[in-house]
């Protein structure tokens, strides 16, 4: 399945980040575009993939979040919502009521893309069961587990998944760990290839730091079936980011990102705004994702709204410094002729 | 400098892992040997240098711990010895007396080096003065700032450093931040090296994670100038570690690597052992760098000697695995043909 695509570049899924557009540019320069699938309903999930069905017929993925339905205490989401009150007072607007659903229901996403059948799935959070990957199998389904640990690569291994999606410590957005703390788990993206592909014969997507046709190029030296890229659409044409949070990348100075866990419940990697500096000493007090990131939502939905970066998740992985403008479909084609110049002048230089 | 090396390899200095042996095959292989003198009196560094150059004339480098004189309280001292007792005890040892001194002198060892002149000097931990590196250069040596970040690298390009050692979080051993915290300074190999090769026109070596010839290939197509190695020669015929160290290496387990302040007093990287799980929620106390080093200096080396490896520092970077015996100069001619096979595997494929 990656072997065959004209271009190994898939455009990573963000939530709230990518776009249907994003993916078809992708898809359709020859790259494989995703579809960041997390917070859609089920129909939607179903009508995204026949929509794109129709627009081309090239490969595509969508991506999930493996989650078990969130059933907080109602003094937890009270006492969360109280700690984010100064926030939301900060815009003049009030905290939202305790909602009564935080997440989609995984259960009934995973039916809805059995149903759809896309070319291929890949999975972050936990891990899928042995049945729900051999059902996507059955129904021609290529099925990529995320790994951020050679430990987390065998255990999808071990159920039957066809690649693994290999996600190092330098990627933006949230954390795929689901065995070891976040800290144990963060293994840099050249040190997660070479380990995961030593461990196992399962072909590896490298993902985390790569931004140009340079790091295309170092991710297939590494062995890499395919380079997964997710920063470096950030800036492109078919962004779904608000014109908030690409201020807020635009003003990033060196160095800018750090982990958070305040603004979702999940540790994630995001340019570091104040929101992330002065919640970091309770960050480990709010409730787990989904319940934080939906009483976030609407907080970070005002600051969009309002021009302030400071309450946002800006999402970025470690190289966001790297990212710039253009057509998605136009990059993925820029990024491979620089590949395949810096892989020709390195053998020659070698040779 | 590095660009005219016949193979753009660097082995890395490693305090305690390291040797003479193993820097004189990686130079004479065509590479680049370092010494890791951080814990060499002044006068040996001058001997060392001489040795070398009598046993070839193939360029080599000397890394010094940049470091201000300790001078801890007694009270500090007692307490940190009093912590460590029960480790101490464990092995059926008093813990130390007081010392009278924590390091070698930097300015003492730096004078040393200036005499010396090596082809190649590099440090880490803090940065030099400016008239330091002048007076290196006019001696003829080229100066190799270490960073961790962008704002390391701009800020030993501002004194006037001849290339960046870009150590992404992969690497093993001390940590070289010098800016930010340990936190904020975790960046990986792919995103350290592309963003610092963005932020200037300075030759970026690539270190961390860097373990065989396709790691090599890599770091070589992300624009770095050579690579870094050292966890790759841990277990080679010329290392410095005891068999302790090296029992601990090849038991190690799946993602084995962790950071610790507990061992020396500053963050560095090894393979997770009982005394750094066991320290950990204490290991913000413990007095920094080189003053709990030295204190943990008799308790290390009565580990090795009683065959102990959960007392050990037991550095070691994160693709750990990847490591393999043989002669330090063969692995260096392994691993460059094998990035040559793979540069060339690459361009056919991509053509």
């Amino acid at each position: 399945m990656l072997n065959k695509l004209p271009i190994p570049i898939i455009q990573a899924p963000m939530v709230g980040a990518s776009s249907f557009e994003m993916a078809l540019a992708v898809s359709k320069a020859g790259g494989l575009g995703s579809f960041g699938a997390g917070a859609m309903a089920p129909a939607d999930i179903e009508a995204e993939v026949r929509r794109f069905r129709t627009a081309s017929d090239r490969p595509f993925g969508v991506n999930l979040f493996v989650l078990e339905a969130a059933t907080p205490a109602a003094a937890e989401v009270d006492a969360a919502i109280e700690r984010l009150r100064p926030w939301y007072e900060g815009l003049g607007i009030d905290p939202p009521a305790p909602p009564n659903d935080f997440a989609p229901d995984f259960q009934a996403q995973f039916a809805a893309l059995l149903r759809a059948a896309p070319p291929l799935a890949s999975f972050t959070f936990e891990r899928l069961r042995r049945e729900q990957v051999e059902a996507l199998r059955a129904a021609g389904t290529y099925v990529v587990g995320t790994a951020t640990t050679v430990a987390e690569a065998k255990a999808w291994a071990e159920i039957g998944a066809d690649a693994i999606s290999a996600q190092g410590a330098e990627a933006g957005g949230h954390r795929g760990s689901f065995l070891a703390s976040v800290e144990a788990s963060l293994i840099g993206t050249f040190a997660l290839v070479s380990t995961i592909r030593q461990a196992m014969d399962l072909p590896v997507i490298a993902a985390g730091g790569i931004m140009d046709g340079r790091g295309v190029a170092a991710a297939l030296a590494l062995g890499a079936v395919a380079a997964q890229m997710g920063t470096a659409f950030l800036l492109s044409d078919q962004t779904g980011i608000s014109a908030t949070w690409r201020g807020g990348l635009e003003r990033a100075g060196d160095d800018p990102t750090r982990l958070t866990r305040a603004l979702t419940g999940r540790y994630a990697r995001g340019i570091e705004n104040r929101y992330m500096t002065t919640m970091r000493p309770v960050e480990g007090e709010v409730p787990a994702y989904p319940v934080q990131n939906r009483l976030t939502q609407p907080l970070r939905a005002a600051g969009a709204k309002a021009g302030d970066p400071d309450v946002l998740s800006l999402w970025a992985g470690q190289a966001v410094k790297l990212a710039g403008p253009g057509d998605a479909g136009e990059l993925v084609k820029r990024w491979w002729a620089e590949a395949k110049a810096v892989a020709k002048e390195l053998a020659d230089r070698l040779a």
